[in-house]
């Protein structure tokens, strides 16, 4: 362990890793501490679409990620950051293994975690017919029946982008109405392998090995099994804000960290990439995240070279 | 060949082929052309910082990037675009093969080439002793002494390689420092068969049939006349504007077309990604330019289902 680090990483996903990958190039001391190694992307079953690998598990892009950056010199923890605080131009952080370790500059890439439905069994058929992300996961529902949870623009792109893969798709929502752009809902109502059961939600979650059905709390068609091989769940993901809150950072409304070109935050010292900020157009891929890791690392050398 | 694509792709480097990778994935009808597969970044003898791959020769992996678009759908065909016209909301383009191919949606990847050094007998000597591509040429220079003009991360790179080859590697560069990162700076140090000539520059090249030497603008260990055999030209890159001047887009002083965060530019229709834009703080790398061309196709597929 080193008295001070040139950069502190916090956050051990994509975006965090290539940080430290650019930065350990640039000759930089860094650390990265994260709660989950890989970060999000572990969650995905298989990602199709990071150039390079036309097929990867997630944990397997993960690992490769993080130990391209170990093999550069970084070092990677799987510590939690519990605090934070800026003194003398110093950030000093403390983590739930009780270590301490102070650094010159930070990247916060805590990322977001998906909006989930609380269901028992989400956990268990993830991966086996649950899934948080259409564009990643779609293609494995060729000619299947899915059902997709949610009503906003997330949600209706993603029944549209299934619709053309899949036999048939259910949107399901709590409300009478889907609150997506009109654009959107006329697509839908014009996709006629797309169904839109309103006012209902899922109560639980059927199958063996994967998915079969879902249970709905009203009856629809006189049923309250759906069945289905896929369960599409687009409800929003939530920026994992504590730091920057604790930080006092500027965000947007939903809590993303607003980032400049470079990934600054709006506090001197730290900057911030991939799912956490507002860059890259919203646009949360692996790809993305790690672009922006390797901007915020080319800015933070150009800083402490000054 | 497809009456009508949903998307056409001027360009395959990285940043189109990816865009290409994306737009398979959601189902477009996707055509690239390509002067060069894989782009630039072929010419790199190694790339240690593209996430995933701690160490790769840049022809494989444009060629991986390659064959995973091309594995989803993709057309990649090597044709250079020689024109281009909108009207009824289509896009024509004709190519150096004679071919016309129509499309809905563009995305200009069309990137950047090497800057030259201006000098009467560049292109005299060109492939006679001056080459803009070690990785490419360096194997010609087997034990001979070669030149490097520059002091980025190319040219250390460019000078590293070529010191494993040659007998001898002169570094010339304009400025008293290199601006290359640390790991490089550390690396040409310790190389005990390159020279790096601070403060000074090309002023004309000698030579018969052949590159004998240069004349530099001051006089180094008392003489203006360095003898070297071959002359590596790493001062940077332009981009590739001709289309963009055609299309007559908004562009910065330099050239680099101006582009939303979601890589659209000031023509209706007309997306760009990678080293040619201005987005990603500038930063032109193959994480970069891959990330730029994720997020012009997520845009693209939007803007096509609307």
């Amino acid at each position: 362990m080193k008295p001070e680090y040139d950069l502190l990483i916090v956050g051990a996903g994509p975006a965090g890793l290539t940080a430290s990958i650019y930065a350990a190039r640039y000759n930089l001391d860094v650390l990265v501490l994260g709660a989950q190694q890989g970060g999000l992307i572990t969650d995905a079953h298989k990602v199709c679409n990071y150039p390079g690998f036309p097929e990867i598990d997630g944990s397997s892009l993960g690992e490769k990620i993080k130990d391209h950056a170990v093999e550069y010199g970084a070092e990677v923890k799987m510590e939690m950051v519990d605090g934070k605080e800026k003194s003398d131009g110093v950030f000093a952080v403390k983590t739930n293994f009780g270590e301490e370790y102070k650094a010159k500059t930070v990247v916060l890439a805590t990322g977001t975690e998906r909006r989930k439905l609380g269901l028992e069994e989400e956990d268990e058929f993830l991966g086996s017919g649950v899934s948080y992300c259409a564009t990643c996961d779609g293609r494995f529902f060729k000619d299947k029946v899915v059902g997709v949870v949610g009503g906003s623009d997330a949600a209706a792109t993603a029944a549209l982008y299934l619709s053309d893969l899949g036999e048939k798709v259910y949107i399901i929502y709590r409300r009478d109405e889907l609150r997506c752009v009109e654009a959107w809902k006329n697509q839908v109502a014009g996709t006629d392998n797309i169904e839109v059961i309103y006012e209902n939600e899922v109560a639980s979650l059927r199958g063996g090995d994967n998915l079969e059905a879902v249970e709905l709390t009203q009856s629809y068609k006189k049923s309250k099994e759906l069945k289905v091989n896929g369960l599409f769940i687009e409800i929003g993901s939530v920026p994992n804000t504590d730091i920057s809150e604790n930080l006092e950072l500027d965000v947007d409304k939903k809590g993303y960290i607003k980032v400049g070109d470079d990934q600054i935050t709006s506090m001197d010292g730290v900057w911030a990439a991939g799912d956490i900020t507002n860059n890259s157009n919203y646009f949360q891929q692996v790809i993305t995240a790690n672009a922006e890791g390797a901007v915020a690392a080319e800015s933070i050398y150009k800083y402490l070279k000054k």
